[in-house]
């Protein structure tokens, strides 16, 4: 009961997250291709952006169907990860503006780390509020990727001061190491309806 | 009948509102932490707002739910909160661009008043709706919390001409006041469930 | 059938106009009183499209209600309102920024006499979707709002000529005019029902 | 199962999408005529991106309307569609700003194009997760549409280098080739009906 809400409110938030990114690509001036050039970095920082949503919303949509009872700590734990994920238009732009640049590639991976940490806070909220037998614990099993990935963003974060560039393939990484929905949940689930 | 759109309207203009508020981060262009520094008081009133339309939606997502009939008073009501909340943006980034000033940081009070009074006049309307055994009525019970609210924030508006951080202060510590969801509603559903 | 995912995307355009209208509302550098006086027309101007957006929102949601069949000229029709609606925000933009001055303000107009038009040919649609025993032209009735409504813009718009702020009075006339929800479709509704 | 998430999701997108659009006319500062000229274009650019988003809105919903099965490619090609969609204000803004100038009118050709792609992808993941008696496959028949429409864009890149309002007629007589719903899906799922 509310979870209807929780979920309308998550898609709005994703939505309007995932659209207003494109904002940071600027309209050139002029209409010639080398005016577009200043806005490839943007763009493809966009794009790996728009995958992590992407799979921030795959994810969310998968464990959210694993959920059974939104308590207030369920909805305080979605509000939270909503906030760090609120924040990657920023990370974003400023990455691509400064073409994946030391300093805004460390930011970007902080953002990161920190909303697969609310990630991770909001997946326990769910199972506490379902208790022993809880079904999303059971799907997630040994959970190595939610395990794994801050660890990664650490190691991306640390090598943003060797080089910029190898931060920007441990994201890319990590985001391809997630591009596959969680069948776990889906499996669990199956098997116990 | 007619709830299930309200809710759905509600919920896209405060999806839009939290995340529209984020856009008041302007990105820097330098890519140094100095040219962040800038931006630390923007995030600060970012976060504060962050909070107060996440407490927002939160109680608004627990009062409908108390609410058995949606009556033209309670269309009018309800965007009439919806209003004042959407004037959060302005005066956050107005605040924030301005490192707390005390004039941004009064306005920032009124804001919050009027949002306030809205959101009282809603509960009113619903009530008004539900009639002599309103169960919303009987949920909130003496509702100090929404009489000391507006309270609060009155005396942070006169703070502001002594000095604005007080503001500040009483303005976060309301916030961490409303934080827990309104568990009253919950008990006297379930009660009367 | 899909009548759901119809109200839906008009809720989420609804949602965004009337949300990117208070974008127009600049936040001013200075942080004292003064700076905030060039605003006020604008907040005004904002008021006034927010008063209209709800407006619409109300009816279209009464309106849709009294829908039971979408079909393709219903979908296109909504789309067609939901493009002249999309022009509020720069045509309150325009004005707001411009003092209430009489070519933005006969701009306002014709945008205003485009929805209501719009508007006029969704109902239309739907009328003609349901066939003979149409429940929403038994409830429009002689619809004396809808028809008097374009002809006091017109009057607005020629208004403008004279003295820009005549117009606006008329605005703000037409809009108290419809402020009161469409209470003619709940009563057939219900009287069906 | 999960449908209606991705509908809601899909249709938060496009809703904001079709309204971030607008946002590329800039408020002109001065209150005359004349200072609305150069916004022109912007204005007849913004009208053509709203009725391809208004048709891919349309055709959506009627596509979705024949999935039965959501599997996880029938979610990432739904997001890649999206994706392409998301470009639409920047390739709109853009031609619009430089006067439907060639490379910019190119560049909004390669962004149709790949939408278009973008579609037939998914709707050949719905069709494979359907199976063998594929309601969609029966439901399109030929898909001439589809399969023309891809083709014209690609003239219409080429005509860029000849004359750019001949790339323009093609994008404006594509729109209005899909500016009638697909019936053909809607006879086929009332016939199994």
């Amino acid at each position: 009961m509310g979870k209807t809400r929780l979920e309308a409110f998550s898609d709005g938030v994703l939505a309007i997250i995932i659209t207003i990114m494109v904002l940071e690509m600027k309209v050139p001036h002029d209409a010639t291709l080398s005016a577009l050039m200043p806005i490839v970095p943007v763009f493809l920082s966009y794009v790996l952006s728009f995958l992590y949503v992407g799979i921030y919303w795959n994810n969310h949509h998968h464990m959210l169907h694993a959920c059974t009872r939104v308590t207030g700590p369920v909805l305080w734990a979605n509000l939270h990860l909503l906030f760090w994920l609120s924040l990657f238009p920023f990370a974003t732009g400023w990455m691509g503006e400064n073409h994946f640049a030391a300093i805004p590639s460390a930011l970007y991976g902080v953002v990161l780390l920190a909303a697969a940490v609310a990630y991770w806070l909001l997946q326990q909220a769910i199972i506490a509020a379902q208790g022993k037998d809880s079904i999303l614990r059971h799907a997630i099993g040994s959970d190595w990727k939610g395990k794994v990935s801050p660890l990664l963003y650490l190691v991306a974060i640390l090598l943003t001061f060797v080089a910029a560039w190898l931060a920007q393939l441990v994201y890319l990484a990590v985001a391809l190491l997630w591009l596959a929905p969680d069948r776990r949940i889906e499996r669990v689930i199956k098997h116990d309806a």
